[in-house]
């Protein structure tokens, strides 16, 4: 039994690249030195895995987004064993150290990084963590969300304009303005931001989820992802597994109005599954009666993804 | 005497936030946490000081951008004697230890570093580094630089489509798109990239420099900055002691054609001081035969600024 006067520890772990070595890491101690490229430079790629019942969901998603993201930002190819093999160890320390290892009910999240490394030895730093879920996320799974859309502030240029060095679709450390966005949300009473295009209304992404709406007669859309949205690994979760219960799934532009006038509106994402939208710049979006269903739908599309 | 069998080290201060202690830290030691937003978001703030003859250059400058980043960014005032006692204090250790106590005339290179700090505590972590100036760029001070223009990439959006969290003027950890344009550019043979607006073709910046272009009868340009173009502390020191000596400087708006027809154009920064374009897309830019000429101004303007 763990002590309950302990609280509890991240479980880390170094993923050493190239077939290295995979070995726990004392959250206690600093790990990242001072001239790594992910603290100087904001250089390098993650990804978030919910552990569901001891296992990660959407595994093979994750890994594939993680070696695109890589791919992206010309860093060396993570690879796929090791980073499964450090998981299943992390996630068996996670639940036996919190006396949990005949009960694996509670969700964990589990986060994986890798940077470009130090400046001094080039050799890419990895490592990945294990701990609770955030108690918000949990929170808003049962309350939804308030949200507000505004412009990104930023748009990536495509085509003939686009930079020749910068490939869409990596997850990259570059956070801040997400971050900025959401402590503005939280000044302005609300929970999150949907970003929409400056130009053409259209919607992109929440700051850190992907949008879904459900329409009448089992239809979801989602925006398609490209330069300015990421493509969502519980979004592609979900569509599939819908597709196959009779839903009609489609990604096609969304506007604000399609939101407005849709059923229900979703933010989903790894750890935070689907949270609903009950508020939209100042709009309440009324309880269409159907979130348990909804809910349902998702609980089983990621469980279909469990890897065990 | 330092050992030549050493290879230097840099030298490190940790700088507690709100008056609290500044410390060495052994460089061969990891100080920045798992958690640390600069890690997991690029969510922090830096400045990079040339340290010459003994003291850091264009300091007031600095701790001024500095000030501005963190209010830019909502994280808190870094304030100013602190970082001031820190840096001299590192200054002091980085000559003694390299047995040039009595030898300044060495440059050197000081970092600063803010980030939002550990997620489990929401206090800045904070640190200084002095170490040797990039031989690289020494070597680029007297051979110069071949560039190649291109898009950003992204475009910051203003006025009514702007996002009311991202406030301009800050320098920020977010620097992974320019090192992935460095890495392009070496590949294709260059040295740096001059950002173009994608639209008008305005001359915005480079990767980690500013542009400035010297015209005939002792005039000075500079983009203009803002939203795209970072102010730059030694473009700002240049052109105020280059005014006293009886130079016409403006920051306006400037094409390719500007630079082209210009009788120099120079990438300037803290630390890389000058460097001469020396091609551009291609087009080899004579040497109009007055290099030393604007050495000498440079030099003459920074040491105007050094802080003794």
């Amino acid at each position: 039994m763990a002590s309950s006067l302990i609280p509890p520890q991240p479980v880390i772990y170094l993923v050493e690249p190239f077939g290295g070595s995979i070995r726990r890491q004392n959250a206690n101690i600093a790990h990242v030195y001072w001239d790594d490229a992910a603290v100087t430079r904001g250089d390098g790629i993650f990804e978030t895995l919910l552990i569901h019942d001891g296992a990660p969901v959407n595994l093979a998603k994750h890994l594939a987004r993680f070696r695109r993201s890589a791919e992206a930002l010309d860093l060396p190819d993570p690879g796929v064993d090791h980073w499964v093999k450090a998981t299943r160890e992390a996630v068996a320390d996670y639940y036996r150290e919190r006396g949990e290892i005949d009960d694996t009910s509670a969700e964990a999240k589990c986060v994986w990084t890798m940077t470009r490394g130090r400046e001094t030895t080039g050799v890419p730093t990895a490592w990945l963590t294990v701990r609770p879920v955030d108690p918000l996320l949990l929170r808003q799974r049962e309350t939804g969300v308030k949200t507000v859309t505004a412009p990104r502030g930023y748009t990536i240029t495509s085509g003939a304009t686009a930079a020749p060095w910068l490939k869409v679709g990596a997850k990259t450390l570059n956070y801040a303005a997400s971050m900025a966005a959401l402590r503005w949300a939280r000044k302005h009473g609300c929970d999150d931001v949907i970003y929409v295009d400056h130009e053409d209304g259209r919607v992109l992404e929440a700051t850190t989820s992907t949008v879904i709406i459900v329409r009448k007669d089992k239809k979801l859309r989602t925006p398609a992802p490209g330069s300015e949205i990421l493509a969502g690994t519980t979004q592609q979760a979900i569509f599939e597994y819908a597709a196959e219960q009779g839903w009609r799934c489609k990604a096609k532009d969304l506007y604000v109005d399609d939101l407005l006038s849709a059923e229900s509106v979703w933010l989903v994402s790894s750890v935070r599954k689907a949270v609903r939208v009950t508020e939209l710049d100042g709009r309440v979006l009324s309880e269409p009666g159907r979130d348990a269903d909804i809910r349902e739908l998702v609980e089983l599309a990621l469980l279909s993804q469990r890897d065990v």
